[in-house]
């Protein structure tokens, strides 16, 4: 355990925390960490009562007490993802998956390895969705049962348009699955206006907590339906419904820490102000890193139009000089942790808008971006033309 | 959030915390506690450098480097032990659990669910599972291709012998499958004396972590068998060790946080002076929690000879004025969270010997113990005859 102990570990310690700039895990406060300094029984009251109180947090942020329950589960994001589609989809099912990034074709093979037929509706990752282009699909196609969206496409950072969506499932009597991973308690989300079988978020995005642990939003109207059409024990949502209501306690070992950190970010998001707050200080950090970037040449690679103030995505510089892992490694020595692109056409990086951090962070971002084109002899951000 | 907020945050730090002797989540020491008091990005190397250490503290455990890999899974053990089912066992294998308790009928559910052709062998819930009836069986069934065993079957406690097993799987050419969360990082398990297939263990047991992540070790030979036979996205072993090969990162985000407090958990136990020392204090444990209740009548459910000093059932006083809950209730007041028992057939509670304690701890146990009895007007612990 060299990296932790020993020199190294007095090295780290004299290290300022770095900010990181990705999609999670995010930087989160002392205050969520500090919750994590102590030992809870995953049995006892106590702990049973955090995880209530959470439960009932989630369900006012979207604000689902009539409509929803909310089932939080182990595991990254993409468990509960996986989850979701193995609750809410028939095994005779059919879904069909907007696709519109990386992480839509992964919940299209979730769902096509557990067996469920599965077919995407592809458009570019520089726009948006299309719900005329669903519609169209959806008439075309009846045996369609199910539809998957992701809210906020992080692999390039596109928002798409989830009340339209919601509504042409609607009117073709279609279940939706939201992916909200990356949108949930900054962009609004409200179950009164929006029809969808099951929603999905995780503990460690825009709720600001440490990452272990996810949570769906069932439709009560189709929730006994979800019963015994799992093929995963670990992963069944129902039953994980199902004994939490009758125990108050997570069917297997919960990640008691993790759930702890979650209830104390959620504390601190109802005391900044809810989903607004926290999408104008998102939109605020979004504004300063894209304008600070635009001052030394980096262009966005999407229209901001269709932009979520979540991730932006901007193209690699043009200068020749340009590597990523130099420039990353640049960065890193002023403390700001980057994340890499994920288009697979063209050269870009990623920088997140989200966590615990305001516009002072994203303004010494941009300036240690500065510093390290500098540190590499390169002029401008500016992309190739 | 009102458990830790406000006036009830306030009560709560006043608390000394209370001592887990629960089967985990565990007392862990403030140290590993301070290592979750960081936010690492998942793609940056410093992480991966710890996940990689702690990958080979894991192995150094077992002295595996040379016959198995390890693979981290994000969520409870639960999900590791459905993940090395999926992975190890082909669609059309045929599985036999030798079942002696709760944790035994678990894994053949995940077997079952999952498709797999699932067989039980029943045993005693007080008795070791027997390695001549497992011979005898695969003699009269030579269809079964893998066996599943529980180490220690925390149900009641009993300790299976794990040594016989292996050599009566190895015999007949068959993969065994160890479900060794409850005595990983206690008791012995060599990977040069056992043959098995996969064995899985998690952070929140011996090792003394917080939850929140399992691990699967997978015998090399049968490693490339693995890939493509999983049914889930999520859990697909073969899938986390190949992408964690290729980029030394996990391939969807892990839980950080328990990832770093398992490192630093795993430092203090070489430092500890390893299995050895770990196994010699849970004895310690054991030792003084057993004395200790007989001298005020408690009497344990197993016969010593099968009792792992992990986690000790007793039975219920016979006094009829005893409950569990009243019980359960009197000795947390005193700071110590016991366990409900989970036998069905008799009535029983469970106190764990395992955690950040020595026998201080234990004294302390038996003492609150014995001061719940008196809360509740009961002379003695004795059982009913």
């Amino acid at each position: 355990m060299a990296v932790i102990t020993g020199s190294s570990l007095r090295r780290k310690i004299m290290d300022r925390d770095k900010i990181l700039l990705t999609p999670g895990p995010l930087t989160t406060t002392l205050r969520t960490k500090l919750a994590m300094l102590r030992d809870w029984g995953s049995w006892d009251a106590d702990f049973n009562a955090v995880t209530a109180g959470l439960r009932k947090s989630l369900l006012d942020i979207v604000h689902g007490h009539e409509t929803h329950v909310v089932v939080p589960l182990q595991g990254s994001g993409t468990f509960s993802v996986e989850a979701a589609v193995a609750a809410v989809v028939p095994h005779d099912g059919h879904v069909l998956v907007l696709d519109n990034g990386a992480y839509c074709k992964r919940a299209a093979k979730a769902a096509t390895l557990m067996g469920r037929r599965c077919t995407l509706s592809s458009f570019d990752e520089a726009a948006q969705v299309s719900p005329a282009t669903l519609d169209a699909s959806l008439t075309a196609d009846p045996g369609i049962t199910h539809v998957i969206l992701i809210h906020c496409e992080t692999g390039a950072g596109v928002l798409n348009p989830l009340q339209d969506i919601s509504d042409v499932c609607a009117t073709h009597g279609k279940g939706l699955i939201v992916d909200a991973m990356s949108s949930f308690a900054a962009l609004e989300i409200d179950a009164r206006k929006l029809r969808f079988d099951a929603l999905v978020a995780a503990s460690g995005k825009c709720l600001e907590g440490v990452p272990g642990m996810g949570f769906v939003f069932i439709r009560k109207a189709i929730l006994a339906g979800c019963e015994g059409r799992s093929q995963s024990l670990a992963m069944d949502l129902y039953e994980q419904y199902a004994y939490m209501e009758k125990t108050t306690q997570w069917r297997f070992t919960p990640p008691t820490h993790v759930v702890v950190a979650l209830a104390e970010a959620v504390a601190q998001f109802e005391e900044e102000g809810g989903q607004p707050a926290r999408l104008a200080r998102y939109t605020g950090n979004y504004r300063t890193l894209v304008d600070g970037m635009a001052a030394i040449g980096f262009k966005p690679f999407l229209d901001p139009a269709i932009q979520a103030p979540i991730i932006v995505t901007f193209h690699a510089p043009g200068d020749p000089k340009y590597d990523f892992k130099t420039f990353y490694t640049a960065a890193r020595a002023r403390g700001f942790i980057l994340y890499p692109g994920k288009l697979t056409q063209i050269e870009t990086f990623r920088v997140g808008c989200i966590g615990a951090i305001g516009a002072n962070e994203m303004a010494q971002a941009v300036q240690a971006v500065a510093l390290a084109l500098k540190d590499m002899g390169i002029a401008s951000g500016a992309p190739a033309l």
